[in-house]
C-alpha cells in the first residue's frame, strides 16, 4: 500500500462505475488517494489512510470519474447558424443545399480557416464540456477531406490538451462525405482516403481510429469496408457512424472488423445486435442528434440491454445535426428520448465511454491504477445530474491527479 | 439629451427587440447611455456621445436586453430524482403515486422546509439561470397550499433579489393542486384560497398575480373563475395554466379576465386563438414540460404568428415535469420542437415575456426609458444563442445598470 501520496480526497461517496454489482458502482465513505496522476488507493471506513500532501475534506459529497465525451466533431471552421434560421423561416432543405449549405459549407469554412482560428473556435467548444466535468475528448477529423485540412484538424484537436485540462483523442473521418473534387467519384474519393491520406495520418501519429459514415447519403458498406480494411493494414482502429437513417448493416461489417463502438444505431435491426458482443464493439447512443433531426425511430435499447452490449453516451457536438456543448445534457436526452436508466446514461459517459475509445484499462471508473480524472458534484444522488438540464456543475475536478480551476 | 452618464457601452450591435420594424429589433454601430439603472440614450454612428464614469468598449459584439423566464416554479422543497429514476426502472405512474410521489411528494417537502432550506436551493437554481444572462425572473408559489407556506414560498422568492443581480415577479398559485387535507373537497379548498388566503398575499403584496392550473387533474374552469374573479377584486393580475393536456377553453375564460398569459397551451384550439388578441394576452410557451412528457400535441404556432399574438418562451423550472434550468435551452426547445424561428425565441424570452410579467414599458427591450438590464455576448449573430445547446454564455452583464458578476 502506498504510504504516501500526492492527493487524499477524503469521506466521500464514490459513484465509482466499477462493475462491483452496486448502483453506479457505489462505494461509501470512501477516500481516494492519488499519486503521480493515477489512483493508488481506495479506502472504506475501517482502512488506516495515506499521508498526503493535500487533504481534502470531500464532506460526504459524491466523487465520480470525469466523464468521458467519445463522439464529437468539434473542430471547424464557420457556423451553420443561419441555415438553422433558414430552414424555421421555410427556406427548403433543397434550396439551402443549392446555396452550398449543409455539410459543404462547413467544409469549405474549414478549408479557409488558419490553425489558430480553428484552434480558437474549438477552445470555446470545449471549455463549455470542460466546465462540466468532462475530461476526456475524442475529435473527428471530416470537414477537411483534403490532406492538409484533415492533418490540420487534427492537429489542432490534439492541440486543445495544450489549452485545457483533458485528454484528446483524434479519429480520421475520411469517409465522411463526398468532396466536391470528387464529385461523382466516391470510389476515387475512398481511393484517396485509404492511399493518400491515411497512410500520412498513420505516420504521423495524428490519430488512433479511423471512422466512417456508412448510410446512403454517405458511403456505402463496400467502401467502408476497404476504408476497415486499410485501417487495419496501418494499427489504426475502427468507429463507425452506421444505421442513422436506414439499414445497410454497416454495424454488422464493423463487428466483423472488431470495431471499438458503432454510433447512432436508430436503424439497427434487433436480430443483428448479438453480432456486437462477440466483437466487443460499444454501441455509441447520440442523442442530439437524434432531436435536432426530429427523428422517431430510436435505438433497440431493450435489446441492446438483453445482450449486455456497452451503451455509451455522446455529444456529437457538431455544427449542423447536434450543435449541443453539453455532456449532462446528452445523458438527459438518452434517459428522457431513449428511456436509459440514469445509472446507463452515466456509464454511458463513463466507463462505457472509455471503452468506446478503448480506454478502459485507464479511463472511465474510480479505481485503483486509473487515471485520477475526477470530479466532485454537491449532490444528493447522481440520478440529479442526469434528470436536469443545466442545473449543476462540478464543485471541483481533477485531471491527471491536479486540481483543474473550473 | 443626457450630457453625462454612469456607463456608456459603446461600439455594439444591438438586437434591441424594439417593434423597429427590422429582425431582432437590430440598431448596428451604436452606443448606450446608462444612468441611474435607466437606459437614457441610444446613439448611432455620426451623434455626440455623452461623457460618462465608465466607458465600454463593446467591440462589435452584440448588445441584448437580459432574459427574463416568465414562467418559473423555482422555489421548492426535495427532490423528484429518484422518481425519475422509478420511472425509466419500470415502475408505474400507479405505484409512484401510491409510494406519495409526483406533486404531492414536493409540497410535503416543501412544508418540512426552513425558509432558509428553501432559499438555499433556490439561490442555487437561479443562479444557473443569472449565469445564463437572465435578469428578471418570475416565480409562483403552488407547493404549499396551506397558508403559510404559500407566504414563505413568495418570501424566499422575494428574498432572491437580495442575493443575486435580477428582478423577482411573485405569483400566488394557489390553485395548483388539492392538499391532502382538502381531499375530495375541492370546492371547500378554492374558498379557502380566495377567503383566506389570497387576502393575505395581496394585502402583505406578496405577488402581484395569481395563477391557475386548469386541467383534468387540476381544477375546473368554474373553480379557476372563482380565483379570478378574487383576484379582481383583490387587484391582482391574472395568470393561467391552460390546454396542457386537454382543452378545457381554459384560455377562453382568462381572456375574459384579460389575463396576462395563458401558459402551456398545447391543446388550446385554433378557433380560440382570435380571442387572446382582443385581451392582449400573452401565449406562454413551455417546451421543455413538452419535452419531459413526451408530448407529441404542439402549440398552435401558426394560428398564434397569423394573429399577431405575443408568444413568450419559458423554462417552466420546476421539480418534476421540467427541471429546466436555462431559458436558452427552453428557446431552442422553442425552436427545435415548436418551429419557433430564432427571433421569436429570442422575443420570446425578452420583449413578450416583458408582456407576460405587464412589465413591458420598462423591461424586455433596449430602449430609451427602460431598465438598463442587457448582456453583451461574443457571438456572430443572435440565431447563435438559439441554435446551439450551452454554447454560450455573457461575456458582461448589466443589471440596473451595474456590471454584475458572472
Ligand atoms: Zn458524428
Ligand atoms: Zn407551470
Amino acid at each position: 500500500m502506498t504510504q504516501h501520496c500526492d492527493v487524499l480526497i477524503k469521506q466521500v461517496k464514490l459513484a465509482s462505475m466499477q462493475a462491483n454489482g452496486k448502483p453506479y458502482g457505489l462505494i461509501e465513505n470512501a477516500s481516494v488517494a492519488i499519486k503521480d496522476g493515477k489512483i493508488v488507493g481506495i479506502f472504506t471506513e475501517n482502512q488506516r489512510l495515506p499521508t498526503a500532501d493535500h487533504n481534502v475534506d470531500g464532506q460526504d459529497q459524491w466523487l465520480l470519474p470525469g466523464f468521458i465525451d467519445c463522439h464529437t466533431h468539434l473542430v471547424y471552421g464557420g457556423s451553420r447558424a443561419s441555415e438553422f434560421e433558414q430552414r424555421l423561416l421555410g427556406v427548403s432543405y433543397t434550396d439551402i443545399a443549392k446555396q452550398g449549405g449543409g455539410i459543404r459549407s462547413t467544409v469549405k469554412a474549414t478549408r479557409a480557416a488558419s490553425q489558430e482560428q480553428l484552434l480558437q473556435s474549438a477552445i470555446a467548444r470545449a471549455k463549455r464540456l470542460a466546465a462540466e466535468g468532462v475530461t476526456c475528448i475524442e475529435i473527428k477529423s471530416g470537414y477537411g477531406l483534403d490532406l492538409d485540412t484533415e492533418i490540420k484538424m487534427l492537429k489542432v484537436a490534439k492541440e486543445l490538451e495544450q489549452h485545457l485540462d483533458l485528454s484528446v483523442i483524434t479519429t480520421y473521418l475520411g469517409a465522411h462525405a463526398l468532396p466536391p473534387e470528387f464529385n461523382g467519384k466516391a470510389d476515387d474519393y475512398i481511393d484517396f482516403v485509404c492511399n493518400e491520406v491515411m497512410p500520412q495520418i498513420a505516420q504521423q501519429g495524428l490519430a488512433s481510429a479511423v471512422d466512417v459514415f456508412c448510410e446512403g447519403i454517405g458511403f456505402s458498406p463496400e467502401q467502408c469496408e476497404k476504408v476497415f480494411v486499410a485501417a487495419q493494414r496501418h494499427g489504426l482502429k475502427i468507429k463507425a457512424h452506421v444505421e442513422q437513417l436506414s439499414d445497410l448493416k454497416g454495424a454488422l461489417l464493423a463487428a466483423e472488423f472488431n470495431a471499438l463502438s458503432v454510433d447512432h444505431i436508430e436503424y439497427l435491426a434487433e436480430q443483428d445486435v448479438a453480432s456486437l458482443k462477440a466483437s466487443g464493439t460499444v454501441a455509441v447512443l447520440l442523442p442530439g442528434a437524434f432531436y435536432y433531426l426530429h427523428e422517431t425511430k430510436k435505438p433497440p435499447i431493450v435489446a441492446l440491454r438483453q445482450h449486455d452490449i456497452p451503451m455509451a453516451v455522446a455529444t456529437d457536438l457538431n455544427p449542423g445535426t447536434s450543435p449541443i456543448a453539453s455532456i449532462l445534457t446528452a445523458m438527459n436526452m438518452a434517459s428522457v428520448l431513449f428511456a436509459l436508466t440514469p445509472e446507463e446514461a452515466l456509464r454511458g459517459a463513463t466507463c462505457h465511454a472509455a471503452k468506446a475509445l478503448g480506454l478502459q484499462t485507464h479511463k472511465g471508473q474510480i479505481q485503483v491504477g486509473f487515471d485520477a480524472d475526477l470530479c466532485l458534484w454537491d449532490i444528493q444522488h447522481p440520478v440529479e445530474l442526469v434528470c436536469g438540464i443545466n442545473q449543476h456543475r462540478p464543485l471541483k475536478k481533477w485531471y491527471a491527479g491536479r486540481l483543474s480551476t473550473l
